[in-house]
């Protein structure tokens, strides 16, 4: 690839500063901020579901002290798209950093849903950005760039900072026949690379696929074929809620083939209540109905659309597969269509649903039914030839998803050196000069739990997995003011360790393990309690180490009376 | 498909009957027994690994109750292969029902490996018994049929009753050029069908995938292109223990492009070394080298092959990826090879070792790396078609795979009444004239936690995972006897509930709440330990509830002086 020549808007002397602020580990946790002098702007503000060993945990959201740190200098929130791990966040993090957020028009109206939800609404400007318009935010101007995704209104984010255009693409794929609205703006790209692109961030998450990500009108035609081919029996397809695009051709393929259609899941009928509204997505009239009147028609003039697509327990499809849902009972004979594929992690939440769906006598159809959202490694070359950036900064991806990236740029002609792999919390300082981490800043992810947001740290998710793992034993005893004398116990209780009932001899044995080493210290004279629990807790954990090579906590409590 | 006419071996009168005794839903659990009069034998003993809200459990073994009910009738097991999913519970069962263990060379081989660890070799009767081979059991007669899969010496397994002949397939594929040995007997089933086969057991594993399994010969192909073009490098091959041929592929290309090799990882070095000393696996002589000698060779000129191709935690791969292996770090440069698929549920897992590979700046090959050992669609279909049998029993797969290998089934010209999908404990009866569940029996899955069979039920693993998702708080106090005046407390501790240094507030408000529970209940002479107890957790669980929206365990202890 050519080297990009000098540029009208790039300024040699010029440094701009990118920051990621969410945890590289933790997938969805999108937010970068953007720097230049007293300037910053953030761009996406996300949420990550917590990994597996992340017990009892709800969600993650970003760790965001830099930017309270700098709080005068925060200029707004500009998103890219309506997803969850891109605005998931936002109703956390506003209510520390009250700025104003910019989107396009069904971005800013999903984003509105949350803030009504957090009654943060009054409290929160927003402001409706079209595709091709820019805003200005302290020395940077922003333009929202089209693209296509797996939600409507996607953007890639042209910054326009004083050492030159950082081009920032979201979530993209490339749609030359997209279902809603136009195909991804190439001639702006092209343009914005003929400017002079300091430095891509572009979507990482297919860079180990090669191809093209399919249209998503490919699967209007696989729905058509079911919809033809399943002609008297009820069919039922999942999918993810904010998949506009994709229940606007169920929507297509029910019409065609005279049934009404049920939407069912609280962010489904959300989600395309609000699309609806905006002009998203075409509903013909009298095609949606009720799910209460849906006993009204024949099984074969229906279909439901419903959430529930990756396993998810409180979901409408898997309460439907697991006999709870209150309205839809599955039966022999109806069709069920998976249109998604599995998140990773989610598989096996998957299969259960699909043998579940299965043993009631549905037929599961999960072939060809779904697309990504996400563009392949022919759109991200496609991309860089266009925009021919000298600076290429992976984003949106597991590492190896980066690395995969940083292949495809190598091998589009960008120097080695010229390409940067972030780390979560890193400062990277960018000029036309060189590109190159110069800091390190707070970052990461903050877990909340209920209603508590980080007092759930490390020490507590060790102490769930131990409880998680073996269960705990308690050892409780009432000793003297004193006189150390021991006047009740050691009582042992137990949870989570042994079925009771059966184990009467085992617990028998460890109490009388307990008394003896409780005896021992009281004739010894051991007074520090400190000791007292730490000579409990070895002979217990000894004792039922050897016996049943298991660990479980034990916490010795002792009173004073 | 023609209607078998009545052969030779089928008695129109005689009945036999087939107990899958494992749990559907725990996949692996792979034991069948076949009955008729005084005669049971039992096919495989498998175990299976925890599902994930199995919090702390091993694994699981069959519930073989019903054998036990039965002992003087059980003549013995026979094996069809050696892998854990077949072969795993038996030094748990022989515990309990010791009788004779038939299987193949390697399989014995395998199984004495395993009886070696449990001290339970010199009390274990075992026979090893040649492909081609019949055995005498009872009123049975079982033949070894040689087949091919992911591990040498699999068989399928003709079983001749007076009622007719019964065909397990065990795990299967067909290779018409396998690594080692022969290619399935695919005559000797044509034999059989010829003969009446009057029920399949037929694996459903990949009853979803069309076409066919390839070659396990075309997965040596793709290392010698790998190994030709990563000359410089340094390899790494991870890939199961037991997949024997795999290994001596990767052996092949090693000695090829002139590298040494090491073998790493417990269960590798023990299955290589079995194999090895039984010839089923041939290493030209000075190739294989030990670990400690890595160093005295250059990169380019070794090969580790590995075990942690799942990405276990403590597997030799993940450990070398997380910098914790003792002899072996990863370097930028090196390869390393997954020569697997992910067992579904392991994705995630998988993901973070090729993460940590990547960052530390090896290259992980994924792609064209693993054939599966499973049966396709159009192998099953094959099976079919040369033994066309008069029911199918499909076995071994989730349920929406045995759904699956019900459609190849009707297909073929199977009746649809002629297919039964059998649930554990189901006591199938078949004769020429019928094939239908009588009966049902104890059966399903044992969890194995440490030393403790069966000691941890639903009630233990309902506490862990309430344990795990809110941590526990627990409540103590000290009462006179009597007077029931309270001397002490009462007093909080909490585990994996909050950091309690950055939460001390709101313990101390929770504090403040029992006090007054605990109060009220003195005032009111509640003398009813039960009730305070009660109490104390309904006040408690209300305030966390409202505070916090979380739900931990409460555990009051009363303690009398």
């Amino acid at each position: 690839m050519r080297q990009p020549s000098k540029k009208q808007n790039q300024n040699p002397n010029e440094k701009v500063k990118i920051i990621p602020l969410g945890g590289l580990e933790q997938i969805g946790l999108n937010i970068t901020a953007i720097e230049y002098e007293d300037s910053i702007i953030v761009i996406d503000c996300g949420l990550a579901f917590p990994s597996d060993d992340m017990l009892g945990i709800d969600l993650c959201i970003p760790d965001v002290t830099y930017l309270k740190q700098n709080i005068e200098k925060v200029k707004g929130f500009v998103i890219t798209h309506g997803h969850e791990d891109h605005i998931g966040a936002l109703p956390y993090i506003l209510q520390q950093i009250n700025v104003p957020v910019y989107g396009t028009k069904l971005t800013v109206a999903l984003i509105e849903n949350k803030l009504k939800e957090h009654n943060l609404l009054r409290t929160t400007k927003r402001k409706v950005v079209k595709h091709g318009q820019s805003i200005i935010l302290g020395c940077f101007r922003i333009e929202f760039v089209k693209t296509n995704h797996s939600i409507a209104d996607a953007s890639a984010l042209a910054v326009f900072t004083p050492a030159g255009i950082l081009l920032h693409t979201g979530d993209f794929k490339i749609d030359y026949t997209p279902v809603f609205g136009e195909p991804a703006d190439l001639q702006r790209f092209a343009e914005l690379g003929k400017k002079g692109v300091l430095a891509l961030m572009c979507d990482s998450t297919n860079a180990i696929r090669p191809g093209f990500t399919p249209s998503e009108r490919t699967v209007g035609r696989t729905f058509d074929g079911i919809f033809s081919e399943h002609k008297t029996n009820r069919i039922i397809v999942a999918t993810f809620a904010s998949n506009v695009d994709r229940v606007q051709q169920i929507i297509n393929s029910a019409y065609k083939y005279g049934r009404k259609v049920v939407v069912e899941g609280r962010s489904m009928v959300n989600v395309i209540g609000t699309a609806s509204e905006l002009g998203y997505i075409k509903i013909p009239e009298g095609t949606l109905i009720d799910i209460d009147h849906l006993k009204n028609y024949p099984d074969d003039k229906t279909v439901l659309i419903t959430t529930g697509s990756q396993g998810e327990s409180m979901a409408a499809l898997s309460r439907m597969a697991s006999s709870i849902h209150r309205k839809v009972s599955i039966k022999p004979g109806d069709v069920v269509i998976f249109s998604s594929n599995p998140i990773p992690g989610n598989e096996k939440a998957v299969s259960k649903v699909i043998n579940e769906l299965s043993i009631k006598g549905a037929e599961v159809i999960f072939q060809d039914t779904h697309v990504s959202g996400h563009a392949c490694q022919e759109e991200i070359k496609l991309l860089y030839s266009l925009t021919h950036p000298k600076y290429a900064l992976p984003v949106h991806g597991e590492y190896r998803h980066l690395v995969a990236q940083k292949k495809l740029a190598e091998s589009m002609g960008i120097p080695k050196e010229n390409i940067l792999l972030m780390s979560s919390g890193d400062v990277v300082e960018l000029s036309e000069e060189q590109c190159r981490v110069v800091d390190h800043v707070q970052a990461g992810a903050i877990l909340v739990d209920g209603l508590g947001v980080g007092d759930v740290g490390n020490i507590v998710l060790r102490d769930r997995q131990n409880l998680a793992q073996n269960g705990i034993i308690i050892v409780v005893l009432t000793l003297e003011k004193y006189s150390n004398q021991l006047l009740a116990g050691p009582d042992i209780v137990s949870r989570g360790f042994v079925y009771v009932r059966e184990s009467e001899d085992l617990l028998e044995e460890a109490r009388h393990v307990v008394d003896e080493a409780v005896q021992d210290c009281l004739d010894r004279h051991v007074s520090d309690w400190g000791k007292i629990k730490n000579i409990i807790r070895d002979s217990l954990s000894d004792f039922l180490w050897k016996r049943m090579k298991r660990n479980p906590m034990i916490l010795p409590i002792i009173m004073e009376v």
